[in-house]
């Protein structure tokens, strides 16, 4: 089954914040078989708004919406919904103490504003956000189902998985659907279709591959629509365990996990701990680790060693050896790595020291070279990352190949 | 001016990844004062992509799309662009030798499929990425422009900037417009609304404002049509200072920076450096910093003490207190930022301890609490931060709140 997704809002429109809602939708809905055909941004216009529902309707039998539930007079989507669907705002009385009771708790004042948080058009089931003050609705009109949930993420994604994905599992017929999905990294995308040719090629007609590039890993998923979930499972794990001999140590993993969650699972399977030392990277690698519930089972902490006296006076680099070889090069990366190992007794460790941009480069060390190293109970290794030249893309791919770097060092 | 923005990808549509760029292309689009009218994404069928240009072109005189340009077989901008401008494939030799020269650079074989990324509709004007393979297309058709760029955020951005915005200057009358943006922290936008309505109310006519709520701020924006560029700056010059007034502790700054690019500006103004303490932020809290360009000028680094040895042997706090208060306490945050400011020799600096969840909790310490210090040359305060349930938002959301505490001391 197809749905239409719009998000709502001059914010998202003029570029002010990054739409993730539309993706977390998706996601949610592909699980169930439910395929995203369409997504559409518009902005806080009473006419926008009603063309693009009317025009989403029509393309496919459930619509979702988010944004422009706030309580401000720019936020009409609620106002829109009721004329569309003929009907009239009512005070919704379980919302509206559920507010109160919200603000008050809040110390901030029950306004007139935040009243009209209760108001939900008469026609509409109301969908509790236990989170905000926007409550979601489920509307439906010919056939058509319009669910519309407030902007802010988290939000709207529980009301998505508490009430929106039951409530859509039940209302539609929906076809069965089977995905599984394989990690890969190192490989680029062209390297990759290049190489498992051959093995795409001999996939039977009823599984469908997909290449899902993105910034920290590139995924291959399988999926399968109408089979029995016995058989498609099967014949998955028995094609994907081809393909983890063609990808050697560019397999990572399966499913929905992270490279750094693969290696976090690394971690706890061996009961091993993990110390970063971070110069470039500046604290974004210990994040990849620490964004993950459970990381506190094998991270024991990092240093961000900025500037060179916490590279000496912390982590006991050598300050000749920073003279000598500078502060990016593979001497201070190992001696960061096995620095912060110490310090922080931990079983393995990884440090990164580089030149994240835009300005610092020199002709023999260009922005964009980092220097990555790892240090293990055995000793340390390193390795050179050439990055580009923008910042938080070099931050962010100097990261993830440091992450990628121990979990090779693991596996050995 | 309106354009309309197309973003094309099955793995956006299926949310496996987020959709940056149309919000970066809106920005751009909004310096120049072309405004960003309606935003689609549709997947990887030449039908859909046809349907959604077609529709697009209609609806304003510029449309931008991206993605669909990858080297793989299901990537068809190309040949579907080409088949709407009745044009046909050539080989651009320009690009040709360019991509040869990057796979050569990167040991990447040059075959077939990186090959074909030098075709382009006969029809188009090239627009040169230096930072990937998918060259930008420029196309007209009865008085619209359709510009076709890469999906890979990067390659995107610096096309934007250094090809498709000079092009549109140069190819539209465009009108003139003058946005100024000021940045608020700590009040709702419920509370903001009801505190400025009499300001809000009192604006001339021709001056729009709009609230763009983001999770890291909220920012008040005025625009201006069609004045003059002189008239219009004194005017929201004027109107900006009285709302600074009012708005007190809670106004923050201006343009484009974020809360933390405010307090670095405020840290190198004074000559002073910074050193950060993260448990529950896990690394995030620096990041703020260091991901902005020009850290190295103040920040001299971090600790992040993710277990309790971390913060006894590199902090110094006292196995006593953390015994007798635990490890999210008052008592723990304010000896973990007096230490990092020792250890670090910084003049500033932050500590957060807290319960990031989904697990930890307990009745008088709910997942969310986070305890939040900051130490100066005079001495150490805290407060205590209660956040919800969900991970990443209390991680994002106490490091904001951190920050911001930084800044409030600082300009006392």
């Amino acid at each position: 089954m197809n749905c239409n997704v719009i998000t709502i809002g001059d914010e998202i429109l003029i570029g002010q914040i990054v739409d993730t809602n539309s993706a977390t939708i998706a996601r949610m809905l592909g699980e169930i078989g439910v395929r995203v055909e369409r997504r559409l941004t518009v902005g806080d216009s009473g006419e926008e708004i009603a063309s693009a529902v009317t025009e989403a309707m029509r393309r496919a039998p459930l619509v979702i919406i988010t944004g422009g539930l706030g309580p401000t007079k720019d936020d009409i989507t609620k106002t829109t919904l009721t004329q569309l669907f003929d009907s009239r705002l009512v005070r919704h009385e379980p919302t509206y103490r559920a507010v109160e009771q919200m603000m008050k708790a809040k110390g901030i004042e029950f306004n007139e504003l935040n009243q009209g948080q209760a108001l939900v058009p008469e026609c509409c089931e109301v969908l509790t956000n236990r989170n905000g003050t926007a409550p979601g609705m489920w509307l439906e009109k010919e056939g058509s189902v319009v669910v519309s949930l407030p902007g802010v993420p988290f939000e709207m994604e529980a009301l998505m998985c508490e009430e929106v994905i039951p409530k859509v599992k039940e209302h539609f017929a929906l076809r069965s659907v089977v995905h599984r999905t394989m990690i890969t990294f190192g490989l680029a995308e062209s390297m990759l279709a290049e190489r498992i040719a051959e093995w795409e090629d001999a996939l039977p007609e009823w599984l469908h591959l997909a290449y899902l590039p993105s910034p920290r890993q590139l995924r291959l998923r399988l999926s399968a629509y109408d089979v029995s979930a016995e058989m498609a499972e099967a014949e998955m794990e028995r094609r994907f365990k081809e393909l983890e001999t063609i990808l050697g140590s560019y397999f990572v993993g399966y499913g929905e996990e992270s490279v750094a969650g693969v290696v976090a699972r690394m971690l706890v399977e061996r009961g091993a701990t993990l110390a970063c030392a971070e110069s470039c990277t500046g604290g974004a690698l210990s994040s990849r680790f620490t964004a993950e519930a459970g990381a506190s089972a094998y991270f024991k902490g990092s240093v961000v060693s900025y500037s060179n006296d916490v590279k000496i006076n912390l982590l006991g680099v050598r300050a000749e050896d920073i003279s000598e070889y500078g502060a990016v090069s593979q001497q201070v990366a190992e001696q960061m790595a096995v620095g912060v190992r110490r310090v922080c007794g931990a079983d393995y460790a990884i440090a990164t020291t580089g030149i994240a941009g835009p300005d610092g480069g020199t002709p023999a060390k260009p922005v964009g070279t980092v220097w990555i190293a790892v240090a293990t109970p055995e000793g340390v290794t390193s390795q050179l990352y050439r990055g580009g030249k923008l910042r938080s893309v070099n931050i962010e791919r100097s990261s993830t190949a440091a992450i990628n770097m121990l979990r090779l060092v693991i596996a050995k």
